[in-house]
Protein backbone atom coordinates (compact mmCIF):
# COMPACT_ATOMS: atom_id res chain seq x y z
CA UNK A 1 0.00 0.00 0.00
CA UNK A 2 1.20 3.44 -0.86
CA UNK A 3 2.62 5.38 1.79
CA UNK A 4 2.00 9.21 1.07
CA UNK A 5 -0.85 10.83 2.92
CA UNK A 6 -0.43 12.30 6.73
CA UNK A 7 -2.63 9.67 7.85
CA UNK A 8 -0.08 6.95 7.10
CA UNK A 9 2.85 8.87 8.00
CA UNK A 10 0.77 9.54 11.33
CA UNK A 11 -0.34 6.36 12.26
CA UNK A 12 1.91 4.17 10.85
CA UNK A 13 5.45 5.78 10.56
CA UNK A 14 6.00 8.26 13.34
CA UNK A 15 4.70 6.81 16.74
CA UNK A 16 5.90 9.98 18.15
CA UNK A 17 3.51 12.10 16.69
CA UNK A 18 0.89 9.65 18.60
CA UNK A 19 2.92 10.32 21.86
CA UNK A 20 3.30 14.37 20.77
CA UNK A 21 -0.83 14.26 20.48
CA UNK A 22 -0.92 11.72 23.77
CA UNK A 23 0.98 14.61 25.52
CA UNK A 24 -0.75 17.07 24.21
CA UNK A 25 -4.29 15.53 25.68
CA UNK A 26 -2.81 14.42 28.55
CA UNK A 27 -1.89 18.25 29.80
CA UNK A 28 -5.33 19.03 29.51
CA UNK A 29 -6.73 16.22 31.41
CA UNK A 30 -3.74 16.70 34.50
CA UNK A 31 -0.86 14.78 32.95
CA UNK A 32 1.36 17.66 34.40
CA UNK A 33 1.46 18.48 38.49
CA UNK A 34 0.66 21.64 40.13
CA UNK A 35 4.01 23.23 38.76
CA UNK A 36 3.18 22.44 35.15
CA UNK A 37 5.84 19.74 35.18
CA UNK A 38 5.64 16.53 33.52
CA UNK A 39 6.46 13.13 34.48
CA UNK A 40 10.40 11.55 33.73
CA UNK A 41 10.57 10.30 30.32
CA UNK A 42 11.01 7.19 31.98
CA UNK A 43 7.83 6.94 33.42
CA UNK A 44 6.24 8.63 30.43
CA UNK A 45 7.78 5.90 27.83
CA UNK A 46 6.47 3.24 30.46
CA UNK A 47 2.73 5.09 30.35
CA UNK A 48 2.78 4.99 26.75
CA UNK A 49 4.30 1.49 26.01
CA UNK A 50 7.34 3.30 24.22
CA UNK A 51 11.17 3.22 24.18
CA UNK A 52 12.61 7.16 25.74
CA UNK A 53 13.83 7.78 22.33
CA UNK A 54 10.27 8.08 21.03
CA UNK A 55 9.28 10.08 24.73
CA UNK A 56 12.17 12.35 23.60
CA UNK A 57 11.11 13.09 19.87
CA UNK A 58 7.66 14.25 20.39
CA UNK A 59 8.91 16.17 23.81
CA UNK A 60 11.34 18.04 21.56
CA UNK A 61 8.26 18.21 18.82
CA UNK A 62 5.95 19.54 21.93
CA UNK A 63 8.86 21.82 22.56
CA UNK A 64 9.80 23.44 19.23
CA UNK A 65 5.91 24.31 19.13
CA UNK A 66 6.35 25.93 22.15
CA UNK A 67 3.84 24.03 24.62
CA UNK A 68 6.63 22.50 26.30
CA UNK A 69 9.78 24.04 27.46
CA UNK A 70 12.56 22.10 28.89
CA UNK A 71 14.30 22.67 31.91
CA UNK A 72 18.02 21.52 32.44
CA UNK A 73 18.24 19.07 35.04
CA UNK A 74 14.83 20.22 36.24
CA UNK A 75 12.73 18.36 33.95
CA UNK A 76 9.85 18.97 31.39
CA UNK A 77 7.73 21.66 31.91
CA UNK A 78 4.24 23.07 30.42
CA UNK A 79 4.73 26.61 29.27
CA UNK A 80 2.30 29.11 30.88
CA UNK A 81 1.42 30.47 27.59
CA UNK A 82 -0.25 33.60 27.24
CA UNK A 83 -2.42 33.36 24.53
CA UNK A 84 -2.38 36.71 22.30
CA UNK A 85 -5.80 37.83 22.03
CA UNK A 86 -7.45 39.21 19.07
CA UNK A 87 -10.15 41.22 18.87
CA UNK A 88 -12.89 40.77 16.05
CA UNK A 89 -14.55 44.05 15.83
CA UNK A 90 -16.07 46.38 13.03
CA UNK A 91 -12.45 47.82 12.95
CA UNK A 92 -10.29 44.65 13.10
CA UNK A 93 -6.64 45.17 12.08
CA UNK A 94 -4.03 42.80 12.37
CA UNK A 95 -1.69 45.31 13.35
CA UNK A 96 -3.56 47.54 15.14
CA UNK A 97 -5.20 44.20 17.17
CA UNK A 98 -1.87 42.39 18.78
CA UNK A 99 0.74 45.44 18.91
CA UNK A 100 0.05 46.20 22.94
CA UNK A 101 0.32 42.48 23.47
CA UNK A 102 4.06 41.89 22.01
CA UNK A 103 7.19 43.55 21.62
CA UNK A 104 7.40 43.32 17.35
CA UNK A 105 4.42 42.08 15.48
CA UNK A 106 4.59 41.79 11.41
CA UNK A 107 2.39 40.63 8.53
CA UNK A 108 5.03 39.41 6.00
CA UNK A 109 3.44 38.27 2.38
CA UNK A 110 4.64 34.75 1.60
CA UNK A 111 3.18 34.94 -2.26
CA UNK A 112 0.96 37.10 -4.53
CA UNK A 113 -0.66 35.45 -7.20
CA UNK A 114 -3.57 36.30 -9.96
CA UNK A 115 -6.06 33.78 -10.29
CA UNK A 116 -9.82 33.64 -11.81
CA UNK A 117 -12.48 34.25 -8.53
CA UNK A 118 -13.98 31.06 -7.50
CA UNK A 119 -16.65 30.81 -5.31
CA UNK A 120 -17.69 31.70 -2.08
CA UNK A 121 -14.84 34.30 -3.28
CA UNK A 122 -16.44 35.76 -6.31
CA UNK A 123 -19.81 36.01 -4.66
CA UNK A 124 -18.74 37.74 -1.87
CA UNK A 125 -16.68 40.12 -3.51
CA UNK A 126 -19.37 40.74 -5.96
CA UNK A 127 -17.33 39.35 -8.80
CA UNK A 128 -18.31 37.43 -11.79
CA UNK A 129 -17.17 33.87 -11.29
CA UNK A 130 -14.18 33.61 -13.18
CA UNK A 131 -13.08 37.44 -13.18
CA UNK A 132 -9.45 38.11 -12.20
CA UNK A 133 -8.69 38.00 -8.51
CA UNK A 134 -5.28 38.78 -6.59
CA UNK A 135 -4.96 36.46 -3.92
CA UNK A 136 -2.13 37.32 -1.38
CA UNK A 137 -0.67 34.69 1.52
CA UNK A 138 0.72 36.23 4.12
CA UNK A 139 2.38 34.94 7.74
CA UNK A 140 1.43 37.37 10.58
CA UNK A 141 4.38 36.35 13.79
CA UNK A 142 4.36 38.16 17.33
CA UNK A 143 8.15 38.57 18.29
CA UNK A 144 8.87 35.89 16.36
CA UNK A 145 6.36 33.26 16.71
CA UNK A 146 3.87 32.80 13.98
CA UNK A 147 0.12 33.40 15.15
CA UNK A 148 -1.64 33.36 11.71
CA UNK A 149 -1.98 32.03 8.29
CA UNK A 150 -3.96 34.40 5.93
CA UNK A 151 -5.11 34.02 2.46
CA UNK A 152 -6.60 37.35 1.27
CA UNK A 153 -8.57 38.05 -2.24
CA UNK A 154 -9.20 41.17 -3.85
CA UNK A 155 -11.07 42.11 -7.32
CA UNK A 156 -7.71 42.52 -9.67
CA UNK A 157 -9.43 45.74 -11.58
CA UNK A 158 -9.95 47.83 -8.46
CA UNK A 159 -6.62 47.00 -6.76
CA UNK A 160 -4.08 46.26 -9.49
CA UNK A 161 -1.18 47.29 -7.63
CA UNK A 162 -1.91 46.32 -4.14
CA UNK A 163 0.08 42.97 -4.10
CA UNK A 164 3.34 45.51 -4.46
CA UNK A 165 2.16 48.12 -1.52
CA UNK A 166 1.82 45.19 0.61
CA UNK A 167 5.30 43.39 0.04
CA UNK A 168 6.70 46.85 0.55
CA UNK A 169 4.57 48.18 3.94
CA UNK A 170 3.18 44.62 5.57
CA UNK A 171 0.32 46.30 5.75
CA UNK A 172 -3.25 45.99 4.19
CA UNK A 173 -4.54 49.19 5.87
CA UNK A 174 -1.58 51.21 4.43
CA UNK A 175 -2.35 48.89 0.68
CA UNK A 176 -5.91 49.73 0.63
CA UNK A 177 -5.48 53.40 1.94
CA UNK A 178 -2.77 53.83 -1.49
CA UNK A 179 -4.94 52.17 -3.42
CA UNK A 180 -7.61 54.82 -2.51
CA UNK A 181 -9.84 52.96 0.44
CA UNK A 182 -9.10 55.50 3.07
CA UNK A 183 -11.21 53.55 5.31
CA UNK A 184 -13.02 49.48 5.61
CA UNK A 185 -15.30 47.84 7.88
CA UNK A 186 -15.32 44.56 9.05
CA UNK A 187 -18.88 43.28 7.55
CA UNK A 188 -18.64 39.63 9.45
CA UNK A 189 -16.67 37.12 10.31
CA UNK A 190 -17.18 33.27 10.38
CA UNK A 191 -15.00 31.58 13.30
CA UNK A 192 -14.58 27.19 12.88
CA UNK A 193 -12.22 25.06 14.31
CA UNK A 194 -10.40 21.98 13.11
CA UNK A 195 -6.93 20.30 13.07
CA UNK A 196 -3.68 22.01 11.47
CA UNK A 197 -3.36 20.30 7.93
CA UNK A 198 0.18 19.89 6.44
CA UNK A 199 0.40 23.52 5.16
CA UNK A 200 -1.03 24.99 8.80
CA UNK A 201 1.74 22.76 10.23
CA UNK A 202 4.91 24.13 8.26
CA UNK A 203 3.78 27.89 8.34
CA UNK A 204 2.91 27.80 11.97
CA UNK A 205 5.45 25.56 13.27
CA UNK A 206 2.64 23.12 14.55
CA UNK A 207 2.90 19.60 16.12
CA UNK A 208 0.45 17.08 14.88
CA UNK A 209 -2.62 17.14 16.47
CA UNK A 210 -2.90 21.20 16.85
CA UNK A 211 -5.95 22.95 16.44
CA UNK A 212 -6.41 26.12 14.02
CA UNK A 213 -9.18 28.19 14.96
CA UNK A 214 -10.04 29.73 11.18
CA UNK A 215 -11.89 32.44 10.63
CA UNK A 216 -13.79 33.64 7.25
CA UNK A 217 -13.76 37.94 6.73
CA UNK A 218 -15.55 40.13 4.51
CA UNK A 219 -14.29 43.80 4.91
CA UNK A 220 -15.77 46.40 2.96
CA UNK A 221 -15.44 49.94 2.06
CA UNK A 222 -17.20 53.14 4.08
CA UNK A 223 -20.06 52.82 0.90
CA UNK A 224 -20.55 48.80 1.71
CA UNK A 225 -18.78 47.56 -1.54
CA UNK A 226 -16.83 44.55 -0.71
CA UNK A 227 -13.53 44.85 -1.19
CA UNK A 228 -11.71 41.49 0.80
CA UNK A 229 -12.10 38.13 1.84
CA UNK A 230 -10.12 36.27 4.01
CA UNK A 231 -9.28 32.86 5.42
CA UNK A 232 -7.03 32.99 8.55
CA UNK A 233 -5.93 30.17 10.54
CA UNK A 234 -4.92 31.25 14.08
CA UNK A 235 -2.76 27.89 16.37
CA UNK A 236 -5.61 27.60 19.24
CA UNK A 237 -3.12 27.34 21.86
CA UNK A 238 -1.62 30.60 20.85
CA UNK A 239 -4.42 33.51 20.36
CA UNK A 240 -7.89 33.50 21.16
CA UNK A 241 -10.33 35.96 19.51
CA UNK A 242 -12.33 38.23 21.74
CA UNK A 243 -15.38 39.89 20.26
CA UNK A 244 -16.96 43.00 21.93
CA UNK A 245 -16.00 46.03 24.02
CA UNK A 246 -12.37 45.54 25.14
CA UNK A 247 -11.09 42.25 26.47
CA UNK A 248 -12.98 39.11 27.33
CA UNK A 249 -13.70 39.02 30.87
CA UNK A 250 -11.70 35.80 31.40
CA UNK B 1 1.43 2.07 37.18
CA UNK B 2 -1.80 3.22 37.89
CA UNK B 3 -4.56 3.50 34.99
CA UNK B 4 -6.94 6.28 35.61
CA UNK B 5 -5.99 9.15 33.28
CA UNK B 6 -7.92 9.82 30.07
CA UNK B 7 -4.66 9.45 28.57
CA UNK B 8 -3.87 6.41 29.76
CA UNK B 9 -6.71 4.81 28.36
CA UNK B 10 -6.50 6.97 25.06
CA UNK B 11 -3.12 5.61 24.14
CA UNK B 12 -2.54 2.74 26.69
CA UNK B 13 -5.88 0.39 26.07
CA UNK B 14 -8.19 1.59 23.73
CA UNK B 15 -6.45 1.39 20.38
CA UNK B 16 -9.74 2.22 18.70
CA UNK B 17 -10.03 5.49 19.69
CA UNK B 18 -6.36 6.22 18.33
CA UNK B 19 -7.60 4.82 15.18
CA UNK B 20 -10.84 6.51 15.36
CA UNK B 21 -8.45 9.82 15.86
CA UNK B 22 -6.63 8.86 12.20
CA UNK B 23 -9.26 8.15 10.42
CA UNK B 24 -10.77 11.88 11.41
CA UNK B 25 -7.41 13.33 10.76
CA UNK B 26 -7.38 11.29 7.31
CA UNK B 27 -10.89 12.51 6.43
CA UNK B 28 -9.33 16.55 6.42
CA UNK B 29 -6.33 15.36 4.10
CA UNK B 30 -8.10 13.01 1.31
CA UNK B 31 -8.64 9.59 3.01
CA UNK B 32 -12.41 9.68 1.42
CA UNK B 33 -12.71 9.34 -2.05
CA UNK B 34 -15.00 12.09 -4.16
CA UNK B 35 -18.25 11.28 -2.95
CA UNK B 36 -16.97 11.00 0.85
CA UNK B 37 -16.43 7.07 0.86
CA UNK B 38 -13.94 5.75 3.31
CA UNK B 39 -11.83 2.48 2.14
CA UNK B 40 -12.97 -0.33 2.88
CA UNK B 41 -12.02 -1.69 6.51
CA UNK B 42 -9.57 -4.50 5.07
CA UNK B 43 -7.52 -1.42 4.12
CA UNK B 44 -8.11 0.81 6.51
CA UNK B 45 -6.96 -2.35 9.08
CA UNK B 46 -3.94 -2.73 6.62
CA UNK B 47 -3.30 0.78 6.78
CA UNK B 48 -3.35 1.58 10.47
CA UNK B 49 -1.49 -1.51 11.30
CA UNK B 50 -4.66 -3.13 13.26
CA UNK B 51 -7.43 -5.95 12.90
CA UNK B 52 -10.92 -4.80 11.50
CA UNK B 53 -12.54 -5.26 15.12
CA UNK B 54 -10.54 -2.31 16.11
CA UNK B 55 -11.14 -0.33 12.40
CA UNK B 56 -14.83 -1.25 12.80
CA UNK B 57 -15.41 0.14 16.57
CA UNK B 58 -13.27 3.31 15.75
CA UNK B 59 -15.79 3.67 12.59
CA UNK B 60 -18.74 3.27 15.28
CA UNK B 61 -17.93 5.40 17.25
CA UNK B 62 -17.36 7.97 14.78
CA UNK B 63 -20.57 7.32 13.04
CA UNK B 64 -22.18 7.83 16.89
CA UNK B 65 -20.74 11.10 16.65
CA UNK B 66 -22.44 11.63 13.51
CA UNK B 67 -19.14 11.88 11.18
CA UNK B 68 -19.51 8.81 9.62
CA UNK B 69 -22.41 7.15 8.33
CA UNK B 70 -22.48 3.27 7.13
CA UNK B 71 -24.80 2.22 4.51
CA UNK B 72 -25.93 -1.27 3.97
CA UNK B 73 -23.89 -2.75 1.21
CA UNK B 74 -22.40 0.87 -0.07
CA UNK B 75 -19.78 1.18 2.44
CA UNK B 76 -19.11 4.05 5.05
CA UNK B 77 -19.48 7.71 3.97
CA UNK B 78 -18.46 10.88 5.81
CA UNK B 79 -21.86 12.90 6.57
CA UNK B 80 -22.06 15.88 4.80
CA UNK B 81 -22.76 17.98 7.54
CA UNK B 82 -24.20 21.26 7.36
CA UNK B 83 -22.92 22.81 10.36
CA UNK B 84 -25.32 25.26 12.36
CA UNK B 85 -24.47 28.77 12.31
CA UNK B 86 -24.71 30.17 15.49
CA UNK B 87 -24.33 34.13 15.69
CA UNK B 88 -22.59 36.33 18.35
CA UNK B 89 -23.80 39.55 18.57
CA UNK B 90 -25.52 42.20 21.15
CA UNK B 91 -28.38 40.00 20.92
CA UNK B 92 -27.06 36.48 21.35
CA UNK B 93 -30.07 34.32 22.10
CA UNK B 94 -29.70 30.31 22.25
CA UNK B 95 -32.73 29.55 20.50
CA UNK B 96 -33.50 32.89 18.87
CA UNK B 97 -29.78 31.90 16.96
CA UNK B 98 -30.98 28.69 16.25
CA UNK B 99 -34.43 28.36 14.97
CA UNK B 100 -34.25 28.86 11.64
CA UNK B 101 -31.94 26.23 11.16
CA UNK B 102 -33.24 23.09 13.03
CA UNK B 103 -37.07 21.75 13.40
CA UNK B 104 -36.33 21.87 16.69
CA UNK B 105 -33.70 23.98 19.38
CA UNK B 106 -33.92 23.25 22.95
CA UNK B 107 -32.01 23.98 25.79
CA UNK B 108 -32.35 21.94 28.81
CA UNK B 109 -31.13 21.96 32.75
CA UNK B 110 -28.80 19.82 33.64
CA UNK B 111 -28.15 21.10 37.33
CA UNK B 112 -28.30 23.62 39.40
CA UNK B 113 -26.15 24.65 42.14
CA UNK B 114 -25.27 27.42 44.65
CA UNK B 115 -21.72 27.90 45.40
CA UNK B 116 -19.30 30.11 45.62
CA UNK B 117 -18.23 32.63 43.50
CA UNK B 118 -14.41 32.08 42.27
CA UNK B 119 -12.18 33.95 39.85
CA UNK B 120 -12.75 34.92 37.13
CA UNK B 121 -16.38 34.46 37.61
CA UNK B 122 -16.77 36.85 40.66
CA UNK B 123 -15.02 39.91 38.84
CA UNK B 124 -16.73 39.44 35.69
CA UNK B 125 -20.31 39.51 38.33
CA UNK B 126 -19.39 42.22 40.13
CA UNK B 127 -19.48 39.82 43.14
CA UNK B 128 -17.24 39.81 45.80
CA UNK B 129 -14.97 36.70 45.80
CA UNK B 130 -16.80 33.59 47.72
CA UNK B 131 -20.11 35.15 47.42
CA UNK B 132 -23.16 33.08 46.45
CA UNK B 133 -23.53 32.39 43.06
CA UNK B 134 -25.82 30.53 41.23
CA UNK B 135 -24.42 27.52 38.73
CA UNK B 136 -26.59 26.17 36.01
CA UNK B 137 -25.32 23.58 33.69
CA UNK B 138 -27.73 22.89 30.26
CA UNK B 139 -27.25 21.34 27.41
CA UNK B 140 -28.41 22.64 23.99
CA UNK B 141 -29.62 20.56 21.05
CA UNK B 142 -30.77 21.01 17.44
CA UNK B 143 -33.18 17.97 16.06
CA UNK B 144 -31.76 15.46 18.98
CA UNK B 145 -28.21 16.31 18.58
CA UNK B 146 -26.22 18.13 21.13
CA UNK B 147 -24.97 21.44 19.72
CA UNK B 148 -23.97 22.95 22.86
CA UNK B 149 -22.97 22.73 26.82
CA UNK B 150 -23.12 25.54 28.61
CA UNK B 151 -21.85 26.85 32.44
CA UNK B 152 -23.67 30.08 33.54
CA UNK B 153 -22.99 31.51 36.55
CA UNK B 154 -25.45 34.49 37.92
CA UNK B 155 -25.74 36.38 41.34
CA UNK B 156 -27.58 33.84 43.95
CA UNK B 157 -29.16 37.48 45.79
CA UNK B 158 -30.35 39.19 42.86
CA UNK B 159 -31.71 36.31 40.46
CA UNK B 160 -32.78 33.85 43.94
CA UNK B 161 -35.30 32.16 41.71
CA UNK B 162 -34.00 31.50 38.64
CA UNK B 163 -32.92 28.04 38.38
CA UNK B 164 -36.39 26.88 38.93
CA UNK B 165 -37.84 29.50 36.27
CA UNK B 166 -35.53 28.06 33.34
CA UNK B 167 -36.07 24.46 34.59
CA UNK B 168 -39.53 25.13 33.76
CA UNK B 169 -39.03 27.49 30.73
CA UNK B 170 -35.97 26.08 28.97
CA UNK B 171 -35.19 29.64 28.38
CA UNK B 172 -32.66 32.12 30.05
CA UNK B 173 -34.34 34.91 28.50
CA UNK B 174 -37.69 34.56 29.63
CA UNK B 175 -36.05 33.50 32.94
CA UNK B 176 -34.25 36.11 33.67
CA UNK B 177 -37.64 38.19 32.86
CA UNK B 178 -38.90 36.40 35.43
CA UNK B 179 -36.72 37.92 37.56
CA UNK B 180 -37.14 41.54 36.32
CA UNK B 181 -34.79 41.86 33.72
CA UNK B 182 -36.75 42.71 31.01
CA UNK B 183 -33.75 42.73 28.10
CA UNK B 184 -29.94 42.27 28.11
CA UNK B 185 -26.99 42.46 25.81
CA UNK B 186 -23.89 40.27 25.49
CA UNK B 187 -21.15 42.48 26.24
CA UNK B 188 -18.16 40.72 25.54
CA UNK B 189 -17.41 37.38 24.00
CA UNK B 190 -13.85 35.67 24.59
CA UNK B 191 -13.34 32.50 21.86
CA UNK B 192 -10.86 29.48 21.91
CA UNK B 193 -10.15 26.05 20.81
CA UNK B 194 -9.53 22.87 22.13
CA UNK B 195 -9.70 19.19 22.24
CA UNK B 196 -12.86 17.80 23.95
CA UNK B 197 -12.54 16.53 27.61
CA UNK B 198 -14.32 13.60 29.35
CA UNK B 199 -16.98 15.53 30.16
CA UNK B 200 -17.65 17.28 27.01
CA UNK B 201 -17.29 13.97 24.93
CA UNK B 202 -20.26 12.53 27.22
CA UNK B 203 -22.26 15.24 27.48
CA UNK B 204 -21.89 15.91 23.50
CA UNK B 205 -21.79 12.42 22.03
CA UNK B 206 -18.19 13.07 20.78
CA UNK B 207 -15.46 10.52 19.86
CA UNK B 208 -11.61 11.07 21.11
CA UNK B 209 -10.29 14.04 19.18
CA UNK B 210 -13.10 16.21 18.71
CA UNK B 211 -12.56 19.38 19.19
CA UNK B 212 -14.92 21.71 20.65
CA UNK B 213 -14.91 25.57 20.48
CA UNK B 214 -14.84 27.47 23.77
CA UNK B 215 -16.91 30.93 24.13
CA UNK B 216 -16.56 33.10 27.45
CA UNK B 217 -19.42 35.38 27.43
CA UNK B 218 -21.07 38.00 29.72
CA UNK B 219 -24.50 39.61 29.36
CA UNK B 220 -24.84 42.99 31.16
CA UNK B 221 -28.62 44.52 31.66
CA UNK B 222 -29.60 47.76 29.72
CA UNK B 223 -27.83 49.60 32.77
CA UNK B 224 -24.42 48.27 31.86
CA UNK B 225 -24.18 46.04 35.17
CA UNK B 226 -23.42 42.40 34.86
CA UNK B 227 -25.85 39.32 35.11
CA UNK B 228 -24.65 36.32 33.75
CA UNK B 229 -20.92 34.73 32.67
CA UNK B 230 -21.16 32.06 30.95
CA UNK B 231 -18.61 29.29 29.57
CA UNK B 232 -19.99 27.28 26.32
CA UNK B 233 -18.52 24.56 24.53
CA UNK B 234 -19.69 23.76 20.95
CA UNK B 235 -18.97 20.83 18.97
CA UNK B 236 -16.20 22.51 15.66
CA UNK B 237 -17.73 19.53 13.79
CA UNK B 238 -21.44 20.47 14.11
CA UNK B 239 -21.40 24.38 14.49
CA UNK B 240 -19.49 27.39 13.44
CA UNK B 241 -19.91 31.06 14.62
CA UNK B 242 -20.52 34.09 13.25
CA UNK B 243 -19.90 37.40 14.26
CA UNK B 244 -21.38 40.64 11.97
CA UNK B 245 -24.45 41.04 9.87
CA UNK B 246 -26.54 38.05 9.34
CA UNK B 247 -24.24 34.82 8.01
CA UNK B 248 -20.82 34.92 7.75
CA UNK B 249 -19.92 35.48 3.38
CA UNK B 250 -19.10 31.96 2.99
Amino acid sequence: MEKRSGLQRGVGVALWRQIADGIRHGIATGLADANGRLPPESRLAERFGVNRHTVRAAISALAHEGVLQSEQGRGTYVRRQKRLVYPIGERTRFSAGLHDQARETRSEMMSAMIEPAREPIASALGLEAGARSIRIESLGTADGVPVSRATSWFDAERFPGIADIYATTGSITEALAACGVADYRRASTGIEARHADEVDRQELRLAPGAIVIVTRALNADLSGTPIQYSVTRFPADRVELVVGTGRAAV
